[in-house]
């Protein structure tokens, strides 16, 4: 079956290259309590992402001195096409959003030395107001720069002798949706994919995780590194917009 | 002891005086998957307002030709001083939370002829990102644009036989801070009140709830006569910010 | 349209005047381990009311000297006509039982002087047996009965410095039935109130908390100035009871 | 070492010999809204019973004709020297009242034709409100009564073919207290037992269940001759007093 | 009516007389990180029970010296004819298994010096991986091999001034089939039994803990003494089992 | 740094080389209720899997014709060093255990047909009874076997017309440890990886899920080719053991 491409239709839904990221939107300071408070939008995709400092750590670190970065991830009932149903009212927490955070939680450890942190936990908060594909890697970039902005909260009142943050941290997924490898996947995209990965990487272009799944087909070696090639792209202009949404907060992360 | 006026002071942290509410921003329209969707703002307290429709009623409703409005309110983790705790790690809704959406709910269908609306539910969410006093006041005032854009969501594609909205519903907290009676507190005034007073009205100017606290001491029915007034007064008010905001969706309501 | 009165019919149900409470009967000492222990009947509404001694403080209360009341409040599943089911076999407190809890809590805190009360804890217990109108009400005034008894308890062993309740507190429903303002609804008037009220007063006739609410429609200044009045008549005669039931004990708490 | 008779004390804390039962009070219809509703009292032992009627079966019996009961079993807060935890504050179902209720669903729908009853639930509820030992017992026993009001309440309605309930029940509880075989313990005597048992019957004076347990020590064959003769002894006379209390009633049940 | 023997019938499903046990088999060290770890098989029963041994007591035992034994007990969802749904899926931990282990807990208890043991815990826990009849049982006798590895295991490290275990405890099955008392029920017999006992026992012959429930109809003291006349045969045997499996380990529980 | 290699190390903990995967071995039958039952043991690590029928489907697929496939994994409390507390006891489904089996059950549907499988659940379990690392990887294999089993228990009583299942699944582990990739890490390798990556593949060579974590670190595009490499021998060595087990069983799955 020719592809879309060679049936001469050569664009995405929204108009994009396949090797093309949504417009990415990051709003700093967004709410006032948190330290660091971002809306985060990709596209039509908006997550509030909220960091706050707490000064004491979970039991299995007291006294070590270390850390913690712990992460949460939940969508409002309106942020979907149906009604998303509170965990409260089922009284579990989502299966999906439990790996979510599992998953934020992770990316943002990795680039932080939670030593040097010192012993105090960031909250962050991922909450999804409109999910158009992509909530858990706009969750994670999003983190990053609630992140930093609440490192360096505690930084200005008490200076860090290390700086805590070594690296930057972005996501992005990817997949192949009607045989076609495509970056940064809109809700539309992402319902007809056939295989779909979600990739974290740091600043210096090294993975921190890869998740892939034949969601409708298995995929072979060649899918893959097309795939990972289409994840490098995306990643490193999101590296960009750090760059540029976060200015001089940026330069001491990537020193 | 002479009050803050006698002392010459005259004005309230913000620069209010007492009867004055403050600046109110509706946006509809805020996401884009919900039939009703408002960002309500009052002042620096900021509350998400969803209805969703849904096509089937409770079981106790079920084969009666009535529809229903529920309604469930939250706060985010950030939205608050110190960060507040997911319902759903404690396994239970938060009291306060409970009160609050059993609160809305009554409101809204106080106003809506539910045999009008049909064998249909609307949910309404009301998810407050920034909490400076008065959430369940605008949660309430919010909620109603939302259900108004639900509801002509509805008449455009099945048009109502009887438009199912009888009278617009607005709130506003009133309390006796230094002992003097004062309208729409924000955090920093509601903290330190006396009194404490929620005052739910339609747009024919009655009541339909009131629940009065004395939060530090008891009140008498002088206090409660200046308070009432003070509602009114608010309660106006926001009564031509809903016609303003609302535009020819709010003739129906009103007729 | 002619309301009862007029219609010449005069008399509720259980023929009381519109201004007259029902039969209260206040037997203390009901259980034997609770310092206080109450059976509160009013009408065919029976309420049992225990207040036990803790000898410490929720945590955000240790080592501030201040003591804490907390209530709970709940219905026995044969206390109603439907057999009302356990919160465990829900998972979940009852919306409406966590909603009353807090009010009784709330009404008992505003006559004690916590601090007076030292770091103890008095847990008041309110278990409907026999639900007929009026359950929340009751709840509070059997609960101050309770209350007493059980601060006597203490006062006994380690007298007080200062006396830590400075006021009796008491509670009665109001509403409008077919358009008549009543005193003490029970359960078949309550059902078909148009408005409905709560008013919990102090012995020196000060408001402690009112709420209110449009259950049929809403209700204007003048309804609400009928219950108001109303409310002081009923919770004026029940304050004389409390004098009769506690005798030289209610002389301490008047002082 | 000379036992207490042996000692020449021969009495119990109460003054009862050991074969002798406590003082029973059976208050039936207690309540109003329950079909059977019943205050038991066993000395200090006071438990509400009730035994309401649904005119629906659980699912694993839907379109069998056959009906069900179902029992719960809880004490209230106040009811015990230190206070009760509800087990909603824990969101579990407390084992020990799991496993009572269990033994009291078991005990009656031994000596009830579930296919007479016809295919409706009867719900019964133990809450015991004054605990000093045997509440299980004492739930059973009040629960049978309870179930006969509840059973002739439908029968006055829609008479029964066969009477669905074949024997009367009754428990007691037995011990081995200081090396005495006694019947009918108390909480002090209870809490120092070193072999507590508890023992369902008939009214044909057969075994329904037999729970011993050596709390302290194993026992042999001998003590558990004496604990079952006791026990005899003991629903003997509750089966007395079960005649007297539901006079003609009881007629019925024994034919 | 005859029964089986008089019928000729003569020998049980699987061939046995009414007074002889399942093979048993009982497989130590099954895993490799519980101090005690047995594979438990009676018949087509297999229970896995493990020990564990944690250096700190529950609350009400911190700081008086006693150590302490818990048990849980479980079934694998692929134990049963139909599944048996996990019990974190319906919230709530089921009411057969809450019993059973409560049960566990006080036969192990039973035989040891918890002074003795010091402020340790053994955790006991038995999963059934297999369920033919007699599961409760079988655990019991299973978990007691594990408890007596376990303590061991302490010993080899800190030797124990007392060895704490006192007695070997072992339990059995017993009941009525087709009016013939029968050892040991498989759960072909044991769902067809009227009357069912379980006898929980030391080594000396001595009772600590019966349950007999009449499941399909009361039961007489002939039928009681038949019963536990054979619950002393099985128990009997499960002691001579007890001796060839733990060899040595057993002489010093028996001295 | 020299690594192991380097430094004439040569062999890892258990005398593997980088490329070997552990002793497989695959019991089926294990238990005789579930129609698939197998014990896959992968080394130390143990795991019971069971597959069971239901004829019904969930909610969101009744109509559809389509079956279903669902899988839960949990681990015994012994299977570990430290006891694993039970998920019934935090009231809370493990957030490792949740991510573990929605794999499980996303690489089994993924090589199902569900059309063909007919309205049908079935049901995976996979019991962790001794954990030494790669107990996922081990879930995944070890129950595809049970799926083909139980699947088969279907065909030979209602034979399919398309055979559902359309290739095999295995999982295997694969790591960087001390700077060297390494194939099937047990539980003292994976505790010090750098790296980790699960890698599901279906019998074709395909990937059907990828999972890699820089656990310690993150990893660069060579690396992970290199793993990837590793566990494609992984994952064939295990589809030859497959063969072995499962016999003509296979030959249907691979046609």
């Amino acid at each position: 079956m020719p592809n879309r491409r060679e049936r001469g239709e050569g664009m995405r839904v929204d108009g994009r290259r396949n090797d093309e990221i949504r417009n990415v939107k990051v709003t700093r300071n967004f709410t006032k309590y948190s330290q660091g408070s971002v809306l985060m939008e990709m596209g039509d995709t908006k997550v509030i992402c909220t960091a706050m400092i707490e000064d004491k750590v979970p039991v299995f670190l007291k006294g070590s001195g270390s850390g913690w970065i712990t992460a949460e991830y939940s969508m409002l009932p309106g942020s979907t096409q149906t009604r998303k149903q509170r965990d409260i009212a089922k009284l579990r927490l989502d299966g999906r959003s439990n790996e979510i955070q599992r998953l934020i939680g992770r990316a943002l450890r990795s680039v932080v030395d939670l030593t040097a942190l010192g012993e105090r936990t960031i909250w962050v908060d991922c909450d999804v107001i409109q999910a158009d594909g992509g909530t858990r890697t706009a969750s994670i970039t999003g983190a990053f720069v609630a992140l930093v902005d609440a490192v360096n909260a505690i930084d200005k009142v008490t200076p860090f002798k290390r700086y805590p943050i070594s690296s930057a941290v972005t996501a992005i997924s990817v997949g192949v949706v009607h045989g076609e490898p495509m970056l940064d996947l809109c809700y539309v995209e992402d319902s007809k994919a056939e295989v779909d990965m979600n990739v974290v990487m740091n600043s210096k272009g090294d993975f921190i995780e890869l998740q892939g799944t034949g969601e409708e087909r298995p995929f072979n070696n060649i899918e893959l590194m097309d795939m990972l090639e289409l994840a490098t792209i995306g990643n490193t202009a999101l590296i960009e917009k750090m760059k540029e949404t976060l200015g001089s907060s940026m330069d001491r992360v990537l020193r």
